[in-house]
Protein backbone atom coordinates (compact mmCIF):
# COMPACT_ATOMS: atom_id res chain seq x y z
CA UNK A 1 0.00 0.00 0.00
CA UNK A 2 1.34 3.21 -0.44
CA UNK A 3 1.75 6.07 2.36
CA UNK A 4 1.55 9.56 2.37
CA UNK A 5 4.93 10.82 2.21
CA UNK A 6 5.69 13.55 4.21
CA UNK A 7 6.43 15.92 1.29
CA UNK A 8 2.42 15.21 0.40
CA UNK A 9 1.62 16.15 3.86
CA UNK A 10 2.71 19.41 3.15
CA UNK A 11 1.40 19.91 -0.21
CA UNK A 12 -2.20 18.55 1.39
CA UNK A 13 -1.74 21.45 4.35
CA UNK A 14 -0.45 24.44 1.50
CA UNK A 15 -2.70 23.90 -0.89
CA UNK A 16 -5.54 23.77 1.29
CA UNK A 17 -4.16 26.98 3.20
CA UNK A 18 -4.04 28.77 0.23
CA UNK A 19 -7.45 27.49 -1.28
CA UNK A 20 -8.67 28.86 2.21
CA UNK A 21 -6.93 32.41 1.27
CA UNK A 22 -8.29 32.21 -2.20
CA UNK A 23 -11.88 31.71 -0.70
CA UNK A 24 -11.93 34.20 1.66
CA UNK A 25 -12.40 32.27 4.38
CA UNK A 26 -11.73 32.32 8.23
CA UNK A 27 -8.33 30.81 9.61
CA UNK A 28 -8.26 26.98 8.72
CA UNK A 29 -6.51 23.95 10.93
CA UNK A 30 -5.44 21.11 8.45
CA UNK A 31 -4.08 17.73 9.57
CA UNK A 32 -2.90 14.80 7.73
CA UNK A 33 -3.59 11.22 8.87
CA UNK A 34 -1.73 8.23 8.05
CA UNK A 35 -3.86 4.74 7.05
CA UNK A 36 -3.47 3.93 10.77
CA UNK A 37 -4.55 7.12 11.85
CA UNK A 38 -1.93 8.54 12.89
CA UNK A 39 -0.52 12.08 12.71
CA UNK A 40 1.71 12.66 9.95
CA UNK A 41 1.27 16.55 9.85
CA UNK A 42 -0.90 19.44 11.17
CA UNK A 43 -0.69 23.10 11.03
CA UNK A 44 -2.82 26.31 12.70
CA UNK A 45 -2.51 28.97 10.93
CA UNK A 46 -2.42 32.25 12.33
CA UNK A 47 -5.89 33.32 14.28
CA UNK A 48 -7.29 29.86 14.36
CA UNK A 49 -8.59 28.91 18.05
CA UNK A 50 -6.19 26.82 20.35
CA UNK A 51 -8.83 23.79 20.23
CA UNK A 52 -8.53 23.30 16.46
CA UNK A 53 -5.86 20.44 15.93
CA UNK A 54 -8.64 18.30 18.20
CA UNK A 55 -11.08 19.12 16.06
CA UNK A 56 -9.10 18.51 12.78
CA UNK A 57 -8.41 15.53 14.10
CA UNK A 58 -11.06 14.11 14.89
CA UNK A 59 -13.08 14.76 11.31
CA UNK A 60 -9.68 12.81 9.75
CA UNK A 61 -9.80 10.21 12.53
CA UNK A 62 -13.45 8.87 11.89
CA UNK A 63 -12.95 8.60 8.20
CA UNK A 64 -9.89 6.79 8.37
CA UNK A 65 -11.07 4.28 11.50
CA UNK A 66 -14.67 3.91 9.78
CA UNK A 67 -13.49 3.94 6.42
CA UNK A 68 -16.34 6.47 5.87
CA UNK A 69 -16.01 10.35 5.30
CA UNK A 70 -17.16 12.90 6.66
CA UNK A 71 -20.13 13.90 4.72
CA UNK A 72 -21.61 9.96 4.84
CA UNK A 73 -20.80 10.03 8.87
CA UNK A 74 -22.71 13.14 9.08
CA UNK A 75 -25.57 11.31 7.52
CA UNK A 76 -25.73 8.51 9.57
CA UNK A 77 -25.60 11.11 12.67
CA UNK A 78 -28.63 12.41 11.06
CA UNK A 79 -30.24 9.23 10.24
CA UNK A 80 -29.15 7.00 13.90
CA UNK A 81 -27.85 9.49 16.06
CA UNK A 82 -27.44 6.90 18.66
CA UNK A 83 -25.49 4.42 16.69
CA UNK A 84 -22.57 7.69 15.97
CA UNK A 85 -22.79 8.64 19.70
CA UNK A 86 -21.98 4.62 20.44
CA UNK A 87 -19.49 4.40 17.74
CA UNK A 88 -17.48 7.59 19.11
CA UNK A 89 -17.55 5.76 22.54
CA UNK A 90 -15.79 2.92 21.36
CA UNK A 91 -13.10 5.30 19.72
CA UNK A 92 -12.53 7.47 22.69
CA UNK A 93 -14.78 10.46 21.84
CA UNK A 94 -11.99 10.88 19.09
CA UNK A 95 -14.87 11.38 16.19
CA UNK A 96 -16.31 14.02 14.62
CA UNK A 97 -18.93 13.16 12.33
CA UNK A 98 -19.04 16.37 9.56
CA UNK A 99 -17.68 17.54 6.46
CA UNK A 100 -14.07 18.35 6.05
CA UNK A 101 -12.65 14.83 7.29
CA UNK A 102 -11.83 13.76 3.47
CA UNK A 103 -10.59 10.07 2.48
CA UNK A 104 -7.25 10.01 0.79
CA UNK A 105 -7.44 7.14 -1.23
CA UNK A 106 -4.38 5.52 -3.80
CA UNK A 107 -5.59 2.91 -6.51
CA UNK A 108 -9.13 2.55 -4.30
CA UNK A 109 -7.41 1.73 -1.13
CA UNK A 110 -7.72 4.36 1.90
CA UNK A 111 -3.55 5.63 2.60
CA UNK A 112 -5.30 8.14 4.91
CA UNK A 113 -7.33 11.29 5.83
CA UNK A 114 -7.20 14.63 5.93
CA UNK A 115 -9.37 16.80 8.43
CA UNK A 116 -9.60 20.80 7.92
CA UNK A 117 -11.54 22.84 10.49
CA UNK A 118 -11.97 26.53 10.56
CA UNK A 119 -14.65 27.88 8.17
CA UNK A 120 -17.76 26.33 7.00
CA UNK A 121 -17.96 21.98 7.23
CA UNK A 122 -18.53 22.44 3.24
CA UNK A 123 -15.87 24.82 2.45
CA UNK A 124 -13.41 23.03 4.75
CA UNK A 125 -13.87 19.56 2.84
CA UNK A 126 -13.06 21.95 -0.52
CA UNK A 127 -9.87 22.39 1.12
CA UNK A 128 -9.02 19.28 1.69
CA UNK A 129 -10.02 18.29 -1.72
CA UNK A 130 -7.42 21.05 -3.10
CA UNK A 131 -4.78 19.62 -1.06
CA UNK A 132 -5.42 16.19 -1.86
CA UNK A 133 -5.90 16.53 -5.29
CA UNK A 134 -2.63 18.70 -5.23
CA UNK A 135 -0.48 15.68 -4.01
CA UNK A 136 -1.82 13.51 -6.50
CA UNK A 137 -4.50 11.70 -4.51
CA UNK A 138 -7.80 10.92 -4.88
CA UNK A 139 -10.28 12.74 -2.16
CA UNK A 140 -13.67 11.15 -0.89
CA UNK A 141 -15.91 13.89 1.37
CA UNK B 1 -21.84 -24.03 32.05
CA UNK B 2 -20.61 -24.81 28.53
CA UNK B 3 -18.33 -22.37 27.19
CA UNK B 4 -17.04 -21.85 23.52
CA UNK B 5 -14.04 -23.50 22.59
CA UNK B 6 -11.28 -21.89 20.49
CA UNK B 7 -12.38 -24.40 17.66
CA UNK B 8 -15.95 -23.30 17.57
CA UNK B 9 -15.10 -19.58 18.17
CA UNK B 10 -12.66 -20.40 14.94
CA UNK B 11 -16.06 -22.06 13.61
CA UNK B 12 -18.21 -19.06 13.61
CA UNK B 13 -15.81 -17.01 12.32
CA UNK B 14 -14.97 -19.21 9.18
CA UNK B 15 -18.65 -19.22 9.01
CA UNK B 16 -19.42 -16.02 9.25
CA UNK B 17 -16.77 -15.02 6.74
CA UNK B 18 -18.05 -17.51 4.06
CA UNK B 19 -21.93 -16.67 4.43
CA UNK B 20 -20.78 -12.81 3.76
CA UNK B 21 -18.96 -13.86 0.83
CA UNK B 22 -21.81 -16.05 -0.14
CA UNK B 23 -23.72 -12.79 0.11
CA UNK B 24 -21.66 -10.55 -1.59
CA UNK B 25 -21.18 -8.54 1.20
CA UNK B 26 -18.41 -6.03 2.04
CA UNK B 27 -15.32 -7.17 3.79
CA UNK B 28 -16.49 -8.51 7.36
CA UNK B 29 -15.01 -8.57 10.88
CA UNK B 30 -15.91 -10.97 13.34
CA UNK B 31 -15.45 -11.44 17.56
CA UNK B 32 -16.47 -13.92 19.47
CA UNK B 33 -16.83 -13.05 23.17
CA UNK B 34 -16.72 -15.74 26.40
CA UNK B 35 -19.28 -15.58 28.91
CA UNK B 36 -17.43 -12.59 30.76
CA UNK B 37 -17.73 -10.41 27.72
CA UNK B 38 -13.86 -11.16 26.86
CA UNK B 39 -12.14 -11.97 23.53
CA UNK B 40 -11.88 -14.93 22.68
CA UNK B 41 -10.97 -14.62 19.07
CA UNK B 42 -11.25 -12.30 16.39
CA UNK B 43 -10.48 -11.76 11.84
CA UNK B 44 -10.58 -8.94 10.51
CA UNK B 45 -10.69 -9.58 6.39
CA UNK B 46 -8.72 -7.77 3.87
CA UNK B 47 -9.44 -4.38 3.10
CA UNK B 48 -11.85 -3.81 5.99
CA UNK B 49 -11.14 -0.40 8.17
CA UNK B 50 -8.63 -0.69 10.60
CA UNK B 51 -11.11 0.50 13.12
CA UNK B 52 -13.46 -2.48 12.95
CA UNK B 53 -12.07 -4.59 15.78
CA UNK B 54 -13.42 -1.98 18.15
CA UNK B 55 -16.86 -1.95 16.58
CA UNK B 56 -17.47 -5.69 16.52
CA UNK B 57 -16.74 -5.78 19.95
CA UNK B 58 -18.95 -3.25 21.20
CA UNK B 59 -21.53 -5.01 19.62
CA UNK B 60 -20.43 -8.22 20.86
CA UNK B 61 -19.56 -6.45 24.33
CA UNK B 62 -23.23 -5.24 25.08
CA UNK B 63 -24.90 -8.05 24.08
CA UNK B 64 -23.07 -9.98 27.13
CA UNK B 65 -23.02 -7.66 29.85
CA UNK B 66 -26.63 -6.67 29.53
CA UNK B 67 -27.88 -10.24 29.03
CA UNK B 68 -29.82 -8.22 26.11
CA UNK B 69 -28.83 -9.03 21.92
CA UNK B 70 -28.45 -6.02 19.80
CA UNK B 71 -31.72 -5.69 18.24
CA UNK B 72 -33.63 -5.19 21.24
CA UNK B 73 -30.62 -3.08 22.41
CA UNK B 74 -31.52 -1.04 19.53
CA UNK B 75 -34.90 -0.78 19.89
CA UNK B 76 -34.20 0.25 23.54
CA UNK B 77 -32.05 3.37 22.14
CA UNK B 78 -34.53 4.30 20.34
CA UNK B 79 -37.58 4.22 22.89
CA UNK B 80 -35.27 5.76 25.53
CA UNK B 81 -31.86 7.36 24.08
CA UNK B 82 -30.85 8.83 27.06
CA UNK B 83 -30.75 5.37 28.77
CA UNK B 84 -28.87 3.18 26.33
CA UNK B 85 -26.65 6.27 26.78
CA UNK B 86 -26.12 6.22 30.26
CA UNK B 87 -26.05 2.07 30.33
CA UNK B 88 -22.85 3.14 27.83
CA UNK B 89 -20.99 5.56 30.12
CA UNK B 90 -21.27 3.20 33.56
CA UNK B 91 -19.50 0.29 30.81
CA UNK B 92 -17.31 2.82 29.78
CA UNK B 93 -18.31 3.66 26.26
CA UNK B 94 -18.18 0.13 25.19
CA UNK B 95 -21.44 -0.44 23.47
CA UNK B 96 -23.01 -0.17 20.23
CA UNK B 97 -26.22 -1.55 20.56
CA UNK B 98 -27.59 -2.17 16.88
CA UNK B 99 -28.00 -5.84 15.29
CA UNK B 100 -25.05 -7.47 14.25
CA UNK B 101 -24.45 -8.27 18.08
CA UNK B 102 -25.81 -11.75 18.70
CA UNK B 103 -26.12 -13.76 22.02
CA UNK B 104 -24.67 -17.26 22.20
CA UNK B 105 -26.94 -19.40 23.90
CA UNK B 106 -26.60 -23.42 25.24
CA UNK B 107 -29.45 -24.72 26.77
CA UNK B 108 -30.70 -21.60 27.28
CA UNK B 109 -27.76 -20.12 29.29
CA UNK B 110 -25.76 -16.99 26.90
CA UNK B 111 -22.17 -18.70 27.03
CA UNK B 112 -21.08 -15.46 25.00
CA UNK B 113 -21.85 -13.58 22.08
CA UNK B 114 -20.75 -12.79 18.30
CA UNK B 115 -20.26 -9.47 17.22
CA UNK B 116 -20.09 -8.84 13.51
CA UNK B 117 -19.08 -5.32 11.20
CA UNK B 118 -18.79 -4.37 8.16
CA UNK B 119 -21.77 -4.73 6.12
CA UNK B 120 -25.77 -3.28 7.32
CA UNK B 121 -26.62 -3.91 10.25
CA UNK B 122 -29.09 -6.86 9.44
CA UNK B 123 -26.66 -8.51 7.31
CA UNK B 124 -24.10 -8.38 9.70
CA UNK B 125 -26.22 -10.17 11.98
CA UNK B 126 -27.29 -12.93 9.28
CA UNK B 127 -23.65 -13.89 9.14
CA UNK B 128 -23.15 -13.88 12.88
CA UNK B 129 -26.22 -16.61 13.12
CA UNK B 130 -24.80 -18.45 11.10
CA UNK B 131 -21.27 -19.09 11.98
CA UNK B 132 -22.83 -19.48 15.75
CA UNK B 133 -25.47 -22.48 14.25
CA UNK B 134 -22.09 -24.17 12.24
CA UNK B 135 -20.93 -24.16 15.77
CA UNK B 136 -23.52 -25.67 17.09
CA UNK B 137 -24.90 -22.60 19.34
CA UNK B 138 -28.25 -20.66 19.44
CA UNK B 139 -28.23 -17.39 17.80
CA UNK B 140 -30.57 -14.59 19.81
CA UNK B 141 -29.97 -11.80 17.45
CA UNK C 1 4.21 -0.73 2.12
CA UNK C 2 2.33 -4.57 2.67
CA UNK C 3 -0.05 -5.06 4.70
CA UNK C 4 -0.23 -8.12 6.86
CA UNK C 5 -3.04 -10.29 4.92
CA UNK C 6 -5.84 -12.17 7.03
CA UNK C 7 -4.17 -15.57 5.97
CA UNK C 8 -1.12 -14.85 7.24
CA UNK C 9 -2.04 -13.90 9.77
CA UNK C 10 -3.92 -17.26 10.47
CA UNK C 11 -0.69 -19.04 9.93
CA UNK C 12 0.82 -16.53 12.66
CA UNK C 13 -0.99 -17.98 15.40
CA UNK C 14 -1.85 -21.31 14.18
CA UNK C 15 1.91 -21.96 14.24
CA UNK C 16 2.63 -20.06 17.15
CA UNK C 17 -0.11 -22.01 19.06
CA UNK C 18 1.69 -25.16 17.41
CA UNK C 19 5.11 -24.41 18.78
CA UNK C 20 3.55 -23.90 21.88
CA UNK C 21 2.34 -27.07 21.87
CA UNK C 22 5.84 -28.77 20.65
CA UNK C 23 7.27 -27.01 23.52
CA UNK C 24 4.73 -28.18 26.27
CA UNK C 25 4.03 -24.51 26.98
CA UNK C 26 0.77 -23.05 28.84
CA UNK C 27 -1.97 -22.17 27.35
CA UNK C 28 -1.14 -19.13 24.80
CA UNK C 29 -2.95 -15.96 23.63
CA UNK C 30 -2.16 -14.70 20.60
CA UNK C 31 -2.84 -10.88 18.60
CA UNK C 32 -1.45 -9.57 15.45
CA UNK C 33 -1.67 -6.16 14.73
CA UNK C 34 -1.31 -4.09 11.33
CA UNK C 35 1.56 -1.29 10.78
CA UNK C 36 -0.80 1.16 12.60
CA UNK C 37 -1.46 -0.50 15.61
CA UNK C 38 -5.12 -2.15 14.55
CA UNK C 39 -6.05 -5.79 15.58
CA UNK C 40 -5.81 -8.04 12.75
CA UNK C 41 -6.58 -11.36 14.36
CA UNK C 42 -6.51 -12.80 17.89
CA UNK C 43 -6.97 -16.14 19.42
CA UNK C 44 -6.78 -17.35 22.71
CA UNK C 45 -6.41 -20.98 23.90
CA UNK C 46 -8.54 -23.35 25.59
CA UNK C 47 -7.75 -22.59 29.08
CA UNK C 48 -6.28 -19.47 29.29
CA UNK C 49 -7.51 -16.79 31.72
CA UNK C 50 -10.10 -13.86 30.29
CA UNK C 51 -7.58 -11.27 30.52
CA UNK C 52 -5.38 -12.59 27.66
CA UNK C 53 -6.56 -10.00 25.13
CA UNK C 54 -5.29 -7.04 26.48
CA UNK C 55 -2.01 -8.47 27.82
CA UNK C 56 -1.01 -9.79 24.11
CA UNK C 57 -2.21 -6.31 23.06
CA UNK C 58 -0.33 -4.27 24.96
CA UNK C 59 2.78 -5.79 24.08
CA UNK C 60 2.52 -5.56 19.83
CA UNK C 61 0.42 -2.20 20.17
CA UNK C 62 3.87 -0.60 22.25
CA UNK C 63 6.27 -2.36 19.54
CA UNK C 64 4.16 -0.90 16.52
CA UNK C 65 3.52 2.43 18.30
CA UNK C 66 7.59 3.03 19.01
CA UNK C 67 9.16 0.78 16.27
CA UNK C 68 10.57 -0.85 19.40
CA UNK C 69 10.34 -4.60 20.19
CA UNK C 70 9.71 -5.97 23.86
CA UNK C 71 13.05 -7.20 24.77
CA UNK C 72 13.97 -3.22 23.36
CA UNK C 73 11.01 -1.93 25.76
CA UNK C 74 11.84 -3.73 28.66
CA UNK C 75 15.54 -2.86 29.01
CA UNK C 76 14.61 1.14 28.44
CA UNK C 77 12.02 -0.25 31.52
CA UNK C 78 14.82 -0.92 33.20
CA UNK C 79 17.36 1.77 32.56
CA UNK C 80 14.35 4.38 32.82
CA UNK C 81 11.50 3.31 34.85
CA UNK C 82 9.75 6.81 35.10
CA UNK C 83 10.00 7.08 30.88
CA UNK C 84 8.02 4.27 29.72
CA UNK C 85 5.78 5.03 32.30
CA UNK C 86 5.00 8.13 31.10
CA UNK C 87 5.66 6.86 27.45
CA UNK C 88 2.63 4.08 28.59
CA UNK C 89 0.73 7.18 29.62
CA UNK C 90 0.53 8.81 26.25
CA UNK C 91 -0.52 5.76 24.85
CA UNK C 92 -3.43 5.59 27.16
CA UNK C 93 -1.53 2.76 29.64
CA UNK C 94 -1.54 0.50 26.26
CA UNK C 95 2.09 -1.17 26.28
CA UNK C 96 3.53 -3.97 27.96
CA UNK C 97 6.95 -3.44 28.17
CA UNK C 98 8.46 -7.37 27.43
CA UNK C 99 9.10 -9.66 25.19
CA UNK C 100 6.57 -11.26 23.50
CA UNK C 101 5.85 -8.17 21.38
CA UNK C 102 7.74 -9.02 18.38
CA UNK C 103 8.15 -6.55 15.64
CA UNK C 104 6.66 -8.02 11.60
CA UNK C 105 9.38 -6.34 9.04
CA UNK C 106 8.99 -7.03 5.51
CA UNK C 107 12.04 -5.15 3.49
CA UNK C 108 13.08 -4.09 6.39
CA UNK C 109 9.71 -1.99 7.21
CA UNK C 110 7.77 -2.16 10.05
CA UNK C 111 4.41 -4.17 8.62
CA UNK C 112 2.98 -4.84 12.01
CA UNK C 113 3.24 -6.89 15.59
CA UNK C 114 2.52 -9.93 17.16
CA UNK C 115 1.60 -10.16 20.97
CA UNK C 116 2.20 -13.61 22.64
CA UNK C 117 1.31 -13.89 26.13
CA UNK C 118 0.61 -17.12 28.53
CA UNK C 119 3.77 -18.59 29.37
CA UNK C 120 6.94 -16.58 29.89
CA UNK C 121 8.26 -13.81 28.38
CA UNK C 122 11.22 -15.67 26.62
CA UNK C 123 8.84 -18.21 25.55
CA UNK C 124 6.10 -15.95 24.70
CA UNK C 125 8.79 -14.75 22.14
CA UNK C 126 10.02 -17.76 20.54
CA UNK C 127 6.48 -18.42 19.93
CA UNK C 128 5.55 -15.17 17.98
CA UNK C 129 8.90 -15.36 16.04
CA UNK C 130 7.91 -19.08 14.93
CA UNK C 131 4.73 -17.05 13.42
CA UNK C 132 6.45 -14.68 12.15
CA UNK C 133 8.68 -17.05 9.84
CA UNK C 134 5.98 -19.04 8.74
CA UNK C 135 4.56 -16.13 7.33
CA UNK C 136 7.09 -15.11 5.42
CA UNK C 137 7.99 -11.94 7.51
CA UNK C 138 10.47 -10.95 9.40
CA UNK C 139 10.68 -11.02 13.38
CA UNK C 140 12.41 -8.60 15.94
CA UNK C 141 12.42 -9.61 19.34
CA UNK D 1 2.75 38.35 24.83
CA UNK D 2 4.37 37.62 21.67
CA UNK D 3 2.95 34.54 19.69
CA UNK D 4 4.68 31.98 17.87
CA UNK D 5 3.42 32.51 14.42
CA UNK D 6 2.84 29.69 12.21
CA UNK D 7 6.02 30.92 9.56
CA UNK D 8 7.61 30.63 12.83
CA UNK D 9 6.80 27.16 13.70
CA UNK D 10 7.51 25.79 9.88
CA UNK D 11 11.15 27.42 10.39
CA UNK D 12 11.41 25.37 13.89
CA UNK D 13 10.05 22.11 12.39
CA UNK D 14 12.72 22.36 8.86
CA UNK D 15 15.40 23.72 10.75
CA UNK D 16 15.23 20.87 13.49
CA UNK D 17 14.80 18.19 10.59
CA UNK D 18 17.70 19.69 8.73
CA UNK D 19 19.34 19.79 11.68
CA UNK D 20 18.64 15.89 12.25
CA UNK D 21 19.91 14.87 8.85
CA UNK D 22 22.89 17.38 9.16
CA UNK D 23 23.85 14.93 12.63
CA UNK D 24 23.04 11.67 10.66
CA UNK D 25 20.33 10.99 13.34
CA UNK D 26 17.15 8.86 13.22
CA UNK D 27 13.76 10.55 11.39
CA UNK D 28 12.66 13.23 13.53
CA UNK D 29 9.23 14.19 14.62
CA UNK D 30 8.56 17.52 16.22
CA UNK D 31 5.40 19.38 17.39
CA UNK D 32 5.33 23.40 18.24
CA UNK D 33 3.02 24.14 20.91
CA UNK D 34 1.90 27.87 21.63
CA UNK D 35 1.48 29.39 25.63
CA UNK D 36 -1.07 27.33 26.33
CA UNK D 37 0.42 23.85 25.47
CA UNK D 38 -1.80 23.81 22.23
CA UNK D 39 -0.72 22.60 18.91
CA UNK D 40 0.58 24.87 16.52
CA UNK D 41 2.43 22.69 13.78
CA UNK D 42 3.99 19.17 13.34
CA UNK D 43 5.62 16.62 11.16
CA UNK D 44 6.70 13.32 11.30
CA UNK D 45 9.32 12.03 8.71
CA UNK D 46 8.99 9.55 6.68
CA UNK D 47 9.91 6.30 8.42
CA UNK D 48 9.32 7.12 11.69
CA UNK D 49 7.20 4.86 13.80
CA UNK D 50 3.00 6.02 14.25
CA UNK D 51 3.38 6.78 17.88
CA UNK D 52 5.63 9.08 17.38
CA UNK D 53 3.07 12.71 17.83
CA UNK D 54 2.52 11.25 21.43
CA UNK D 55 5.48 11.41 22.63
CA UNK D 56 7.00 14.49 20.63
CA UNK D 57 3.33 15.89 22.21
CA UNK D 58 4.18 14.60 25.96
CA UNK D 59 7.78 16.12 26.08
CA UNK D 60 6.39 19.78 24.55
CA UNK D 61 3.09 19.46 26.63
CA UNK D 62 4.85 19.14 30.14
CA UNK D 63 7.35 22.00 29.31
CA UNK D 64 4.73 24.21 28.77
CA UNK D 65 2.41 23.17 31.74
CA UNK D 66 5.08 23.06 33.96
CA UNK D 67 6.99 26.02 33.01
CA UNK D 68 9.93 23.61 33.02
CA UNK D 69 11.71 21.98 30.02
CA UNK D 70 13.08 18.61 30.04
CA UNK D 71 15.88 18.27 31.33
CA UNK D 72 14.78 19.79 34.50
CA UNK D 73 11.83 17.49 34.70
CA UNK D 74 14.17 14.59 34.20
CA UNK D 75 16.26 15.36 37.03
CA UNK D 76 12.76 16.14 39.15
CA UNK D 77 11.85 12.13 37.88
CA UNK D 78 15.28 10.93 39.04
CA UNK D 79 14.84 12.72 42.44
CA UNK D 80 11.35 12.31 43.22
CA UNK D 81 9.87 9.48 41.00
CA UNK D 82 6.38 9.80 42.50
CA UNK D 83 5.96 13.77 42.56
CA UNK D 84 6.41 13.39 38.77
CA UNK D 85 4.21 10.04 38.53
CA UNK D 86 1.27 12.41 40.48
CA UNK D 87 2.04 15.22 38.31
CA UNK D 88 1.04 12.88 35.14
CA UNK D 89 -1.92 12.01 36.88
CA UNK D 90 -3.14 15.41 37.29
CA UNK D 91 -2.19 16.35 33.14
CA UNK D 92 -4.17 12.77 32.45
CA UNK D 93 -0.84 11.05 31.68
CA UNK D 94 0.04 13.40 29.10
CA UNK D 95 3.99 14.65 30.25
CA UNK D 96 7.22 12.72 28.88
CA UNK D 97 9.90 14.12 31.27
CA UNK D 98 12.82 14.04 29.20
CA UNK D 99 15.11 16.30 27.20
CA UNK D 100 13.46 16.98 23.71
CA UNK D 101 11.08 18.85 25.64
CA UNK D 102 12.18 22.44 25.10
CA UNK D 103 10.68 25.64 26.02
CA UNK D 104 10.36 28.67 24.07
CA UNK D 105 11.06 32.30 25.41
CA UNK D 106 11.15 35.95 24.05
CA UNK D 107 11.56 38.63 26.21
CA UNK D 108 12.11 35.58 29.21
CA UNK D 109 8.43 34.89 28.92
CA UNK D 110 7.44 30.96 27.93
CA UNK D 111 5.51 31.26 24.14
CA UNK D 112 5.17 28.22 23.84
CA UNK D 113 7.57 24.63 23.68
CA UNK D 114 8.86 22.13 21.11
CA UNK D 115 9.43 18.73 21.49
CA UNK D 116 11.62 16.49 19.39
CA UNK D 117 11.75 12.75 19.54
CA UNK D 118 13.10 10.15 17.30
CA UNK D 119 16.93 9.67 18.34
CA UNK D 120 18.70 10.08 21.88
CA UNK D 121 17.05 12.33 24.14
CA UNK D 122 19.79 14.90 24.38
CA UNK D 123 20.20 14.89 20.01
CA UNK D 124 15.85 15.89 20.31
CA UNK D 125 17.42 18.55 22.50
CA UNK D 126 19.97 19.66 20.08
CA UNK D 127 17.40 19.58 17.24
CA UNK D 128 14.84 21.54 18.90
CA UNK D 129 17.35 23.93 19.95
CA UNK D 130 18.05 24.42 16.94
CA UNK D 131 14.62 25.17 15.26
CA UNK D 132 14.05 27.58 17.66
CA UNK D 133 17.26 29.87 17.78
CA UNK D 134 16.31 29.70 13.55
CA UNK D 135 13.04 31.54 14.12
CA UNK D 136 14.30 33.83 16.31
CA UNK D 137 13.50 32.68 20.04
CA UNK D 138 15.48 31.50 23.47
CA UNK D 139 15.46 28.02 24.21
CA UNK D 140 15.54 26.62 27.64
CA UNK D 141 16.63 22.91 27.54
Amino acid sequence: MTQISQAQARTIIDTAFAKGDALGLKPLSVVVLDAGGHVLAFSRADGAAPGRFAIAHGKAYGAVMLGMAGTAQMKRAEDQAYFMAAVNGVFGGQVVPVPGGVLARHDGAVVGAVGVTGDTSDNDAICAVAGLEAAGLSAEI
